[in-house]
């Protein structure tokens, strides 16, 4: 029965290609994909009747068994729960207050940093002391910082076109500064929130304490708050901020990945990976990070099978549990593979956001790189025309030891940041539109590279 | 003292060239664009303190007003305001019923279309035939739709990559349909909003009664609403609409375009055009459409003189009046230039809304088209890469008997018609960053193509 049907498949795969070219392939799936409301449905789903999907909580999980379900109802041959260890923090009140006799009293807008430690009910009442970077803890000096709450305030660069270069710029306070401003003796930190918007969301995110730090207590501050902040310093640096967190780090848990497969008609053993992750923060609704990379990837399972699509390797469709904290989800992934000893033959990765497609990213060079650039003719139709070096994303990035290719798919990036890790980042904020030409593309691609050998 | 001027700016433009390069000079555009906040406060005073600009109304003289200003403010050596006649519509008030035995009751969301005429306050009542496009009248015949009401319904099509193609598919309806309608005795026609969205908002915009034909009212009625109604004719064909409109066309008036320049330097007498039309649907904000190609324009003007930017020749940004009913701002524009003998070198239109750029396009073919393709490299580090063949804008149309090169910006189209002569496409529709990265381009191609003799 498999052989009769791998024959089967091999007949109506190469009558595809032979009879229509590639041309008319890719035609039928931006055409199945701009007609179909079933990925746009999964979206608000995942953002609306999930939400909030933090690794270790129930939104999660009904996440996990909604695109369990899906996967099977996209005609998916196999799908399975992939065992992953997560970690288990947890929010609870937060509270930040300022109060100065020459400025007045302000509440500010915050999200404590995830794995951040919080105050404890009672809070802690501090002085500030503001820098623009790690790098100024040193010259200030423990004298200055100690007891203090330090707040870091260098904004995202507004002049690097790629947004992600200049979140990049500013991202590091988040991550180290809370371990840093403790090695001296800071009672608690103040992030600016990472992102190139001007606005009262707090953008919230990872932070990571070094093994032999204390943990200090650590929150974002919306942009708009945190330059009112640095004007009401100006004006009174012996101002008083009051701030509450009791977030708390529990025990590790158990999450999952969700997989589902087509298997491959020729090369079932030689796997391509295309995934986003399933989980989000948990003050936000997560569409753009990452809802809808992971109902793209489900909607390349749709489209090949609705298209009778036959590849000739196998293709999956993986939802990443756990990428905004430690990543345990692709690790996990990468891991099992390495242990089953599967060849994987590429891994693409879609967690920059839904807005429009303009290309793709690859990890190679030479005439490896210029033959996959090659398929831009194909995409031009479509207004997709950029094929650079360079890409890959951080679930799939442990595939490459295994010898995946590694592509990330690359949307437009000017609004990204306006959404990335705040409430601001809703269902409504997705334009199906720009949700169907990603599905396409990145359909349309695997699709490529199986007919390819690179 | 202008002797004197014009070589001092002759050396200093010379110096920037000289010394920096095009490529430097283009860095310093879009960084000074990027951390400006001037254009953004500008489109949000014509889209929440105008509002509405409909030509003819007090919206629209407070966005002139308020452009002149601004221009101005912007560094322009001169502003000016030049009268344009133009049409004076008015909506009044609008109401839809549907009542079925069958199906119940219910009102459908509508907006008269620009021109029509009402039905008076009591409105009229009558039953519908659903068509899908105009070239149905002729079979169906009189004796069917006379007395009916006829509800267009054709689509907007969705597979075409270009939004503006897939508008194009359907809008015949919207513009055509009642002129053709009456001519089979109808007493009114509903539109099905020309947009690929499904939403609950109408999509106004202009219809058109040929000279020999009875106008009759004309609305728009949302796409979610003209799904519902077809499937309650499925149900029930007898079904009664109740139709309201006590829209009217009021005596044609007088409005503006404004218009300021920067004098050139060493070719003052050859014109480059940059803009975009300050009139908007009177029930929409116009923000997309088109107060950002305005403040675009205005921008231009405003980073040319922050930077010390001296073209050659003289730059005009023209906020264009009355391009959504009638185009006589374009036409008035063009006429007097024709009249006074202006040599106009190239104009640019910013009227696709406001999204990431993507390129421009291009009146031109052979040599010519090259040399301008040929820009293109100055533009990848800024992720704009398509320079294509085919360019303009109904603004800048009537230039072209004048010998300006045509050249339309190109933002990406996907969600434009989300928002496009609706009540949402608002200011907070538009990401300051997307707006910043299209005022930049259009300035760095308005420097080259005056630096380049094409």
């Amino acid at each position: 029965m498999l052989i009769k049907q791998i024959i089967l498949s091999l007949i109506f795969f190469t009558a595809i290609i032979q009879e229509q070219g590639p041309e008319k392939v890719l035609r039928s799936v931006f055409d199945e994909a701009l007609t179909d409301t079933t990925a746009y449905s999964h979206l608000r789903f995942l953002c609306k009747e999930a939400g909030g999907r933090l690794a270790g909580t129930s939104a999660s999980l009904r996440a996990i068994e909604y695109t369990r379900k899906a996967l099977v109802d996209a005609g998916a041959d196999t799908v399975w729960l992939q065992k992953v260890p997560v970690p288990h923090w947890v929010r609870g009140i937060e509270k930040c207050n300022v109060a100065s006799p020459v400025c007045g009293e302000s509440e500010l807008t915050i999200s404590a940093l995830g794995l951040s430690e919080g105050t404890g009910p009672g809070g802690l009442t501090a002085r500030v002391i503001e820098v623009k970077g790690i790098n100024e803890l040193k010259d200030i000096g423990m004298d200055s910082i100690e007891g203090r709450i330090v707040f870091f305030n260098r904004p995202a660069l507004n002049t690097l076109i790629n947004t992600f270069g200049g979140y990049g710029a500013a991202v590091d306070q988040r991550i180290s500064g809370a371990s840093e401003a403790s090695r001296y003796g800071a009672a608690a930190v103040i992030v600016r929130s990472a992102t190139q918007a001007i606005h009262d969301y707090p953008h919230t995110g990872v932070t990571r304490y070094a093994g032999d730090v204390r943990k200090i207590p650590a929150v974002a501050v919306s942009t708009a708050d945190a330059d009112m902040l640095s004007r009401w310093l100006e004006k009174d640096p012996l101002l008083d901020v009051h701030l509450v967190t009791t977030c708390r780090n529990l025990e590790d848990t158990v999450s999952f990945n969700v997989i589902g497969e087509i298997r491959g008609s020729s090369k079932p053993d030689e796997i391509i990976t295309v995934g986003g992750h399933l989980d989000s923060w948990d003050i936000t609704e997560g569409a753009h990070d990452d809802a809808g990379g992971c109902v793209q990837a489900i909607e390349m399972i749709r489209i090949f099978r609705k298209l009778g699509i036959e590849p000739s390797r196998t293709i999956r469709a993986v939802m990443f549990m756990n990428e905004e904290i430690s990543l345990t989800g692709g690790r996990t992934y990468a891991e099992e593979a390495k242990a089953k000893g599967e060849k994987h033959y590429a891994a693409l990765e879609s967690d920059r956001g839904v807005m429009s497609p303009r290309g793709f990213g690859f990890d190679a060079s030479g005439s490896r790189l210029e033959k996959l650039q090659s398929l831009q003719k194909y995409f031009v139709p479509y207004n997709i025309r950029d094929f650079d070096a360079g890409g890959g994303g951080s679930d799939i990035a442990p595939l490459k030891e295994l010898g995946a290719l590694q592509i990330g798919y690359i949307p437009d990036s000017q609004r990204y940041f306006w959404y990335h890790h705040s409430a601001n980042d809703t269902f409504e904020k997705v334009n199906i539109r720009e949700l169907q030409m990603g599905s396409a593309a990145i359909a349309s691609l695997v699709y490529l590279i199986d007919l390819l050998d690179y």
